[in-house]
């Protein structure tokens, strides 16, 4: 189903125009206009979901190979050295249009610093604690 | 295919130890041991898989149900309000173990900022440039 007031929903059915690497039927990938690296691309389904909770399985099933194909082909069209993926769930989480799509950042040598994260520490107490809380919900 | 010399190869087969929150016979879902957040979680399949370049397309189309299923029960179990998925490919881009995994992160209301960039700009004519670039190797 499509949302009529989504902007991705727009930009993945055509509706507004954008600058587009790829689509199929059930995607179009389209290059980020805020982009995090040149080439920052943004797979969206056609269909609207919010988020990876509500994706339907066989659409997000799709998504990984779709991703590697883009990838690749940065690597050979830009000469990045690599690339992230980045799939923002939440507000919380930094997700600010509420239709699902995956982050594609080329990275380059030498490049900025990104996705980075302070790591951490868990005891082993604290660790075991998690993992009850967790898979009690499993 | 196992690597021998691989940490994640040894952690998904079970003969290194790990907090384990899932297991089935394609994967080993671990809690991270330097957390971005608390319940900061590894998918790991069990085959050796350098990165998403180099992922099995079957196994890659089963990671995002699995990530969906975890970050629900992350959501139930540990109260975060959202979550995000975070993998990376090449050194670049910030992998350090060379064994495919797709990082599950919690995000608290009021947490830490983090998966973090500055969104940069592009006039029409670069897109279009990128645009090319990339669907060249499509």
């Amino acid at each position: 189903m499509v949302k009529d007031d989504c902007i991705f929903c727009k930009i993945a059915g055509g509706k507004i125009p954008a600058a587009t690497l790829y689509e199929d039927e059930d995607f179009r990938v389209i290059l980020d206009l805020g982009p995090a690296s040149r080439g920052h691309a943004l797979i969206l389904p056609k269909e609207h979901y919010q988020d990876l909770c509500e994706l339907d399985e066989a659409v997000g099933a799709k998504v990984l190979a779709l991703a590697a194909k883009i990838g690749r082909a940065m690597k050979s069209g830009l000469g990045c050295a690599g690339f992230n993926l980045v799939q923002n769930n939440g507000e919380a989480a930094g997700q600010t249009v509420k239709h699902f799509h995956m982050h594609i950042i080329p990275r380059y040598e030498g490049g900025p610093e990104m996705v980075v994260w302070k790591p951490g520490s868990s005891d082993a107490g604290e660790l075991e604690k998690i993992v009850e809380e967790i898979t009690a919900q499993l």
